[in-house]
C-alpha cells in the first residue's frame, strides 16, 4: 500500500489540529490593552502548542518521506498518534484559561508523554516493515532525542506537584530540543524525491 | 472520470470530522482531578467516534483504491455517506454531556445505523460500475462484515429501552469487529500502487 | 498555470465548509424525543446547505477537470464564489435557529443568488481563456441551469414577504434541478483522465 | 526536500483559516433586517480579512511554484508566517465585535506587519537557497511592494491613537495594492508547469 494517503490524510489533520487552536483564543471583552495581557497565558500555551504540533508535521514529513510501504499496523500507528495530538487544543485551553494550574500543567505533559510513545510506536512500526537492516533504521540510528523526550516528559509530570514552572521549564526545553530538523533522514528523502536540477548530490 | 478528486475530498471531509470533535471536548472550569473524571463519559464518546470514524476512513481508503472509475452515482452515494458521518460530532456531543441517556444512545445508534447502510450502498454503486464479476466484486466476497454491522445497530436501537449498556456493548463491538483492516482489498489495491521495491508480490 | 492547486485548494474550502455547519448543530440540553423534534427546522436546513455545497463541489469539479490552465482573473473570481459560499455555514444557522423568519429566509436567497452569479462569472472567465470556440464552450451549450438558478433564486427573494413556504419551495427546487450531475462536461473530463482500461470511449 | 508538500501543508493552513474565520460571525438573535444592519463592522472585518487571507494564499502559491527545493530553514519560516496568519480569526473577531475599538485596530495592524515582516523572511529563505543571481531573486527584483506593505502597516499602528479610519484606510490600501496578483513570478511558473497545449509561450 503507497504511503502518498496516509500523508495526506495525516497532513490534513494536523493543518487543522494547528489551526483551530486559535478557536480557543476567544477576542476579550474589553477593548484595552490590558485586556491583551491577560490573554498572556492563553497566548503562551497556544504558542508552545503550535510549536509542538509544527515539531510533529515536520518530523511525521520526513519519517513518511523515507516509509516506501505502509501495512494495516502503520495506519493504526498512524491513527494512534493523531488521537494523542487531537487533544491538544483541549489541554491548550484549559492550561492557558486555568493560568498553568497544577492539574492541567500535569495533564499536558500526560498528552505530550502518550503523543511522544505514540511517535515512537509508529516508528518502530515503520522500521519493523522496512527491516532492521534497511536505510531508514540505519537513519534513525540509536535516536536518542526519540528516547529522551518521553523521559523529560515524564520527569515534568512527576515535579509538576512541586513545581510548575520547571515542569513547563521541561516542556520548552523538548520543543526547543526538536526545533532543530531532524537531519538523520533528511539524506534518505533526498534521494527519492526528483529534483528539477538533477545533478548528483551526495547522500 | 477519476476516482483521485473524490478521494481527496472524501479524505478532506474524514479529516475534518475526525478533528472537529475534539472543540466538543470543553475544558473544564475548576483544575482538579476531578474535573477531569466528570469529562469521562464526554471523552469516551469521543474514544468510540475516532475509532469508527477511523475505520471508515481505512475502509473507504481500501475501497477507493480498488475503485479504477467513479460516476454521477457513486459521488453522491459518497456524498451521502459523508453527510451521515458529518453527524457525528453531533451525536457523539449530545451521547457524552448527557452521560449516555436513552435517546441519545439510540440516536448514535441510529446515525451509526444510516452511515453503515451509505456505505453499503456505495460498494454496491462502485461494484456495479466495475461489473460483478470484477476483481473487486471478488474480493469484497459474502461481506459478512458489511452485513452484520446494520444488524448489530438496529439491535442496539431496539435494545436501547432496556439496557443502554447493551445497546453500548454493541456499538463498541462493531468497532471491535472492524479494527481489523479490511484484507479482502489489500491485494487488489496492491496491484494498483506502484512499489519502489517492484518484486512480484502474490496477488 | 496549472489548474491543480486551485483545485486543491477550493476542495480544501468545500470539504471544510460542508463540515463546519455541523457546529451549528448544538446538542439539546434535554435528553427526550422532543428535543430532537425542536431540532427539526435546524437539521432541514442543514440538509439544504450540505446539498448545496455538495451540488457546488461536483459542479466545480467537472468545470475544473475540464480546465486547462488558469490565470489571475480565474484566480480571484474562484475566491469570489469560495466567498459567498463562505456565508453558508452563518445564514444555513440564522434561517434555521429562527424557525424559517421571513428576513433569514430572504437572505439565505440573496447569499445563494450571489454564489450562483460568483459561479457563473468563475465560468465566464475560464471560457474566455479558452476561447469561445473550445470544446469547454460547447459542452457547456446554452447552459440553461446556470441561468434559471439565479432568475428562480431572485424569484424567491421577491415571493418571501409574500410567503416563505414558495420561497422555501424554490430554493429546493433549484437544488433538486441540479443534483442530476452536469452531464454535459463530462466527456471533456473523460479526455483528460487517463483510464485504467483504457478501451476508446465515446466522446 | 521536495516543495509538494508543504504547499499542501500550507494550502491546508490557510483553506481553514479563511473558512473558519466564518465561525465567529454569529447568527444574530432577532430575525430583522436592522439585526443585519448590526453585523456591519464584523461582517466588514470579515471581508478586509478573508481578502488578505485570500492574497497571501495566491502570491505564496506563486512564491513556492517558482520554489525547486526547501531546507530545513524554509520549513520553519513558513511555520512562522503560518502562525502569524493564524491570529487572523482572533483579530478579525476581535476588532468586529468592539466596533474598530482603538487598541483591536492596531492589533490587527501589529499581526499584519508581523504576517508581512514573515513572509518577507520566508522569501528570503527560499531566495537564499536558490542563489541570488536565480531566476527566481531576478524575478522578484526590487520587490517594491514586499516594501511598502510592513511600512504603510507600521504607519497605521502609529496613527491609531490619532485617527482610527486613516488606520482602516491604510489596511484597506495595502490590499487593494496586492489585489493585483504578483506578475513577477508568473512566468516562473509556466516555466515549471506542464501546459497541456504546449506552444512555446513568452517567458
Amino acid at each position: 500500500m503507497r504511503s502518498g494517503r496516509v500523508e495526506a490524510f495525516s497532513d490534513g489533520v494536523l493543518a487543522i489540529l494547528i489551526t483551530i487552536m486559535v478557536l480557543e483564543l476567544h477576542p476579550p471583552a474589553g477593548t484595552g490593552l490590558e485586556d491583551l495581557r491577560h490573554l498572556g497565558p492563553v497566548f503562551a500555551c497556544y504558542v508552545l502548542s503550535f510549536v509542538n504540533l509544527g515539531i510533529y508535521w515536520n518530523n511525521h514529513h520526513h519519517l513518511l518521506q523515507a516509509t516506501e510501504r505502509v501495512n494495516g499496523l502503520i495506519l493504526w500507528a498512524n491513527l494512534h498518534l493523531l488521537f494523542w495530538l487531537s487533544l491538544f487544543p483541549f489541554i491548550t485551553s484549559w492550561m492557558g484559561e486555568r493560568s498553568f494550574a497544577r492539574v492541567p500543567v500535569a495533564t499536558y505533559g500526560v498528552v505530550s508523554l502518550l503523543a511522544a510513545i505514540a511517535y515512537y510506536l509508529l516508528q518502530t512500526a515503520i522500521v519493523r516493515e522496512h527491516g532492521l537492516d534497511s536505510q531508514l533504521a540505519a537513519a534513525l540510528g540509536s535516536d536518542l532525542k526519540g528516547k529522551a523526550s518521553p523521559a523529560l516528559y515524564l520527569a515534568g509530570i512527576l515535579i509538576s506537584p512541586v513545581s510548575r514552572w520547571v515542569t513547563l521549564g521541561l516542556y520548552v526545553a523538548v520543543s526547543v530540543m526538536w526545533l532543530v530538523p531532524d537531519r538523520r533522514l533528511a539524506p534518505l528523502a533526498e534521494h527519492d524525491a526528483p529534483r528539477p536540477d538533477a545533478d548528483a548530490g551526495p547522500s
